[in-house]
């Protein structure tokens, strides 16, 4: 089933970037290297398979240990079929990637303002970048057909990544409409800055591990929190 | 020796408490049962001490599984040997405890207004309270000494436990007085709050697991954010 997923970095104390929508402090932190892993075209790793009598066994790769990081991106992405962000956010990428979009997969940007196009957008293709005024339940029924466009078959459909701000993965838990929050939480307090999740809100922590500096960790999204949710029934 | 740590739970989006000093969306989260623990005075432990013969065994001790939570409160407040506090945790403890201070320390609450006495306090018992009006440094030289003299005279001194409020923590750790945060980080946000360290600072993390509902960390204070270093040290 598609799942949307607010996957994100935080400070410890709820800051996806400092006043200025600086990145600084967290693109310096260490993560841990990824495993080695056999590209599907290494003729090595076909051979070292072939040589592996357990390769085909199921129970044996399912022993292999797991890399123990829920916030894992290359895990993340690879089930991403679809990308929704602010416009904030959207200029950020931009502006960190010298003009170019670095996204392969089907993006909408909600802003009222007009935004410039990425420098490796030509004539004929737009990237797949959407600009979107409307409601956010409008723009993820759109957001779904496209992620469960993006499926084999016989597969289960893609997910919705909630890139950013804060208050784009607000307006969509209180829509009803956010599944999951993915965040890794940097060895950092700023005090100050752009908001995580400003919305007061129930989760539910399904996993947690480490990733060098930062602690990762996966939540379900409950809902509005207990306490607004029992004053909300009171007689 | 003496370490000084701000040991405390926050939200995940980093806040103490909500506008109106409410913990209400803590209290309600669910932890570890902590395990059985024999006590000292308990015969029935001692008997099957004895029954077991592992007892003696150092090695056999060291591999029993950990409780793997660096957030135990057991196991924090075992080694601690002063508190300092702000005036509006002083006030929520109270209200907490129907008025009855329930520590057994010495604590320094920083204030600069007159607050109530505990009702279990008496003319010739203050519990340990001191109000204090002085700067950081002063108390903190004070905490150390009753601290130091909490201790065995061959075990390393006790720690100092700074529990609250995040502007107190942020004090200390400008003061360079600060050695390390822990953490229980609730699976709640609440986008408004008492926020929990209000200043730019790097941490490292030391530790982290789980216990319940919780992330647990442990955190060594580095000192201040790394870019404001650099941008002070610029000619």
């Amino acid at each position: 089933m598609t799942r949307t997923v607010y996957y994100t970095a935080t400070t410890l104390d709820g800051y996806l970037a400092d006043p200025d929508d600086s990145l600084d402090w967290l693109l310096r932190q260490p993560q841990d290297e990824a495993e080695p892993q056999a590209q599907p075209d290494d003729p090595q790793a076909d051979n070292s398979q072939a040589d592996n009598p357990q390769a085909d066994d199921p129970q044996a790769q399912d022993a292999a240990p797991s890399r123990k990081d829920p916030g894992d991106y290359e895990e993340f992405i690879a089930g991403v079929g679809a990308l929704v962000m602010g416009s904030t956010t959207y200029e950020w990428v931009l502006r960190h990637e010298s003009g170019i979009w670095p996204y392969r997969l089907p993006t909408w940007v909600m802003t009222h303002r007009e935004l410039p196009r990425p420098v490796n957008a030509t004539a004929d293709d737009d990237l797949g970048i959407r600009f979107a005024q409307g409601g956010v339940a409008e723009v993820h029924a759109e957001m779904l057909a496209a992620a469960e466009a993006d499926s084999d078959a016989d597969a289960e459909g893609k997910d919705v990544w909630v890139v950013g701000g804060g208050d784009l993965a607000g307006q969509f838990a209180e829509a009803g409409l956010l599944d999951e929050v993915i965040t890794s939480i940097a060895p950092v307090t700023l005090g100050a800055g752009r908001p995580l999740l400003p919305r007061r809100l129930d989760l539910e922590l399904i996993d947690t591990g480490r990733n060098g500096a930062f602690i990762t960790a996966r939540f379900r999204v409950v809902g509005r929190l207990l306490e607004d949710r029992e004053a909300a029934d009171a007689p």
